[in-house]
């Protein structure tokens, strides 16, 4: 028997993203991907979510909002999304940029003004009015490295350009 | 000692709500509200979302994208959010228009293209280009009624906003 060690910075399989760049570059189609989420509702302002095979994650809302806060609410949970979503843009890019990671943390923030939700401000905006996401990354690498790494995330960050740019949502009754 | 009974309509506390909705009349800026969440990186494609008091919420990428598969990746939450945010929509003015909800699921989709975020299209659009939403209502109110709530929850969805608009997300490093 022999043991073998692999030593993967950044615990990211580079491999794995690389291989699928390249099988994207022979069949563009295998880029084109769908997503998928079921949402069912449990009485009042609480539902749960069900993602693939991973048990259904709670949503409610605070006591102020009438809800009986059993778990984060939606507004919450989209910007959780987006920090993990910009943590595996650092841990994917750091690790093709050959940048250890030692220690990332993302504090986000969204102001929303409850008017248009509540039926105060009809053709408002019920939505985030903005969002701030503030990046803590501890690495030894050169700051200048680190705001190369950081423009690259952003640039290609499938939550932040979903949320920064207009997306077509079709919702329609069965 | 006097036992009391209160049923209420879809489990909603609509008194909380329009009890808001009033107070917000009164002080407009009450309506401004700040949400946060914080991601840690947990290595690899691997990070953990905390909000408020709530347990941390794993997430992950799947194999196919170099991930672990131990949690809804990043997309996915986002469509998680919004079906729960439309289910908070249609409780609320369901509720508010007398409307009983029996039964109540969300089928959500979104189509995305990862060349942007690989690295191979450059200011490419890496978000969803488009997201379709089925909701399933199991309602004895008339159609009409029915639509004209569909009409209300989708006019008025801080996520349904967030998605269909473009929100100002200012990414610093810290």
């Amino acid at each position: 028997m022999t043991a073998s060690v692999t030593t993967t910075l950044n615990d990211v399989n580079i491999d794995a993203v690389a291989g699928l760049a390249g099988k994207i570059q022979q069949e563009p189609q295998v880029a084109d991907t769908k997503w998928n989420a079921r949402v069912n509702w449990k009485g009042g302002f609480r539902s749960e979510a069900s993602i693939r095979d991973f048990g259904p994650m709670p949503s409610d809302e605070p006591d102020a909002l009438g809800g009986t806060d059993t778990g984060p609410n939606p507004v919450e949970q989209v910007l959780a999304a987006l920090g993990n979503c910009l943590a595996v843009g650092y841990a994917a890019n750091a690790t093709a940029m050959g940048i250890e990671i030692r220690d990332l943390n993302i504090d986000l923030e969204g102001d929303l003004d409850l008017h248009t939700f509540l039926g105060l401000a009809p053709q408002g905006n019920a939505g985030y009015d903005n969002i701030s996401v503030k990046v803590n990354i501890d690495s030894e690498a050169p700051r200048a490295e680190i705001q190369a790494l950081h423009d690259k995330v952003v640039g290609t960050s499938p939550v932040g350009h979903t949320l920064s740019r207009a997306v077509p949502v079709k919702i329609d009754l069965a």
